[in-house]
């Protein structure tokens, strides 16, 4: 007994020790942090993307549900960390990760990050942020002005007003999105004779008392699946969110708009949302935002603008016209772990109007009192890190010019690599970049040939083949771990709407040349070849052969 | 021109240069980063809380809504931040700053946040976070274990599956509340002959073929705010989360649950979801989970827990009898940044039933694929770092008997800070602590008496003048900037329910000890002397004389 108190006081001060800031850097927490960097350099180093472990053989290191009983020394659990997780992460910042959105990171974010991670401050509130939530003002009030370019007043009036917030900071373009959506169904339908607004009532009494049969978002198809989960959270319905035709671009089609918000209106759906995307998650596609703004005004309904990732193409002078339309939006989207290249997770939905918020305002008698500056009166999270300080810092340190010579390369590079692409006789363009992403497949010239002028039977055979060869070719290369490239599927016009699988590239790190994509595209050219494909390729051959014969005969 | 055009490809060299390694520890972002430790270290070491500054004044830093056009020095910048944001931020770590959640960190999160950082994997895909995805799943196990204690059997099946999910982490408790009403609506409505489910036709759809008038979460009077937010969001209406009746102490009454219950059901409303509180914001109070669960499952209802602040209460032989219940709940919240003492921000909801989060799954063709280990086809979310990295490093440094130390400690120093306010002769203790959170108010002697014997408008006037008074010490403490403890506005039975203005307490920082809570209720009682307060506590004065002449005459 005596023993176990013994045992307890003395873990008691150690614990205070956990607690208490390391003063000499000779610290063992010193040694640790050194060990650390030192790791990770040379992780960051490496130009491999993962190495090739199964996940299930990861699993392994993972899978103890129970909680270990005794403390464990920060170093012993450190070198675990460092063999057991940090070799088997995805090195996402490697110049041949060309997959996802999720990219490089300048290095200033490592240092500045710390100051982020030791003062834990709580963006809920000033009382436990403080400068903090002034600096989240100035971030939304910059990104604010970078879309809808208002005046000096305008920002002087309303970035640090206590009852209007611009915008709202957030996890990711997720919650961006589902908070625009929000404040967009609280808005349409508010508070009434005899009604006391949905937020209050709820979806059922808000089409009851407005008298509709249901409230419909509109997206083209190509949206991102957010939009998918906010018509769901928010009681809509995912039958709702109406998927509009695009054009050959993978961009919402007017007319198309045009013709459902009749044929919606009709049928007495109240027409809640239309969103616009500007970057296509899967193509990069940016819809025809000025004609849909006006389609929005015309039907009523809130206009939307997912930007996730297009947003700081309003950085560049150059390229800022590909976004033509934006500033009407009432709200728009951006993702600052995207394309301002700041740590996960952070994004943010931005308001034209400062009292749109208003309607999804809420209060607590120990927090977020009315009147007060507190940011969590407006957001949908609550207790919040400070990431603002690092949008903050990216925008000053790399500044507009330094943002738009990263869009530029983004998009030239973009370019380079379509014209790449289009010079090999083994690979497919499927879709031409606008941005900085492109999508192409594996297709032997013999293939493409049959592809134009076989009928439809063989070109739906030929598409299901080429459909397994490059599900195998990305998933061996991603395999390899040298490089990595994602996939899609998509189901482009010239082959009649067809499920087309294609490779998807995101071209967003300044380090990734010309030279890279030239070896992805020489391997994934090795890998097409694999025996595992040889018999798909036989299949193809002999579908191209008939079609040879069948042609020669109509000639 | 020419000299455009170079400026422009030297900035791009520049901006390669931010996204490589940095090699050499002596490179300037090297010396950076030392700068920034060295001034960190000294920041928390003082043990002040925040310095007095009027955010008014601070935003004059942060007005600029200009993106600045030219790219700055990483040194000058961090030096910006350091002047102007660190020492202007809110020392939530010090061991006087005990007015909210907010807390320390042990101080192995900063270097081991930096392998999360500077690894940056996305939590929504394998691909882009591989071993990160395993260790989250079992991060979610070991909690999972924690609450509901299954065998390992359980946790060999459904940890690692891919068509199943224990919980979902998110960026915090409000994220875990709304996932967790998500499912149970979800859950509650699902597709029927004639109808396809909530999540497709929208809440509208769904009370229309079920047949209810409407749609009720209930909780109590203590309940967090996120509840009324996630009622909102979710198309149910902040109306339909009823607020079900307290007792004395803070605890939602069994029987008035049972009549509200019984009220809307006989009034055609369906009773989604009873949700129990584990440690309530305002008073760290606990419902009785037991009976709750009991009465859930009698109405046929989700049960759920925000044990959002208390889950870790489990870690404690000694304390954990105070949870009883809880592994009856369907879901339960528990936040990482609180009394995990993982920086902000992570929370988590755990599903007692594995199949319960498929409601809400949802699936794309680049990523979250069907059959997929992504954690994106079960999370609000989408993009989210690696915040469980952390989580995991709290649990196995620290370790059960580790947390266990940290909740006792707490517990037991809240019960001690209650004896000292007990023994002052002008504080009144307005809540008893049940876990390491209690309220206290500002009452000199001479009124305490009064209180206790005058009639019914004397007591009204004197808790308006002693509201005054401990609001103004509040605000006082706060601004000296030496302590700061918050307050909020109870309803106690024993003043009618009348309005009370109290300080709130939160006791969690291991380094706070009984000298630091004795120096603040002493600083509390000199502010109570400012001359700001003299003609409140004169007015008071003149109501108990009368109170005083009144009580003589009757005797």
């Amino acid at each position: 007994m005596h023993t176990e108190k013994k045992l307890a006081s003395a873990s008691l001060e150690s614990l205070y020790r956990i607690f208490t800031v390391p003063e000499a850097p000779e610290s063992t927490l010193g040694r640790i942090d050194r060990n650390i960097s030192r790791n990770l350099t040379a992780f960051l180093q490496e130009h491999i993307v993962a190495v090739e472990k199964d996940l299930e053989e990861i699993e392994e290191d993972f899978s103890d549900p129970h909680i270990p009983e005794r403390p464990a020394f920060v170093s012993s659990h450190a070198d675990f960390l460092l063999e057991k997780l940090v070799s088997q992460s995805v090195h996402t910042a490697s110049p041949s990760f060309v997959g996802h959105m999720t990219t490089a990171l300048p290095y200033f974010m490592l240092p500045l990050s710390k100051i982020m991670i030791a003062l834990n401050q709580n963006l809920v509130k000033t009382e436990t942020s403080k400068a903090f939530t002034p600096l989240e003002r100035q971030v939304v009030g910059m990104l604010h002005q970078l879309i809808y370019q208002r005046d000096s007043d305008f920002y002087a009036n309303w970035m640090h007003d206590s009852n209007h917030a611009l915008g709202a900071l957030g996890s990711g373009g997720t919650i961006a999105n589902l908070t625009a959506l929000w404040a967009a169904r609280n808005n349409r339908f508010p508070a009434d004779k005899g009604f006391e607004g949905v937020s209050r009532e709820g979806m059922y009494g808000a089409l009851h008392h407005y008298g509709f049969e249901g409230a419909a978002i509109l997206a083209s198809r190509r949206g991102h699946y957010s939009l998918g989960k906010a018509s769901d959270v928010l009681g809509i319905g995912r039958n709702q969110l109406i998927l509009v035709d695009t054009d050959d671009k993978n961009r919402m089609d007017p007319e198309a708009l045009r013709r459902t918000c009749l044929r919606l209106r009709s049928r007495g759906i109240c027409i809640l949302s239309v969103v616009g995307i500007a970057g296509t998650t899967e193509t990069g596609s940016v819809d025809p935002l000025d004609e849909l703004a006006g389609l929005a005004q015309e039907f009523g309904s809130h206009f939307h603008v997912d930007a996730a990732w297009g947003g700081p193409t309003m950085f560049s002078r150059k390229y800022r016209s590909l976004m033509k339309g934006v500033q009407q939006a009432d709200s728009v989207t951006i993702d600052a772990h995207k394309q301002l290249y700041v740590p996960l997770g952070v994004g943010m939905v931005l308001f034209k109007d400062p009292t749109m918020l208003n309607s999804i305002e809420h209060h607590a008698q120990y927090v977020i009192r009315k009147g007060s500056k507190d940011l969590g009166s407006s957001t949908l999270e609550g207790s919040r890190p400070g990431m603002a300080m690092l949008v903050y810092s990216g925008l000053k340190i790399i500044g507009r010019q330094g943002y738009e010579l990263l869009i530029n390369r983004g998009i030239e590079l973009t370019a380079a690599f379509a014209d790449m692409i289009r010079e090999r006789d083994c690979f497919e363009l499927i879709t031409e970049p606008e941005l900085n992403i492109l999508t192409y497949r594996y297709v032997p010239s013999v293939v493409r040939e049959a592809l134009e002028y076989g009928d439809l039977e063989s070109v739906e055979a030929l598409n299901k083949g080429l459909n397994r060869i490059t599900q195998y070719i990305q998933k061996a290369q991603r395999a390899q771990g040298r490089a990595f490239v994602s996939r899609t599927r998509l189901n482009p016009e010239i082959y009649n709407g067809e499920d087309v699988i294609v490779f998807r590239v995101v071209l967003a790190n300044p380090l990734t040349t010309k030279e890279i994509l030239k070896d992805i595209l020489d391997e994934q050219e090795t890998i097409a070849d694999d025996v595992e494909t040889l018999e798909v390729r036989n299949g193809l051959t002999k579908i191209c052969e008939t079609c040879f014969v069948e042609r020669k005969s109509v000639l």
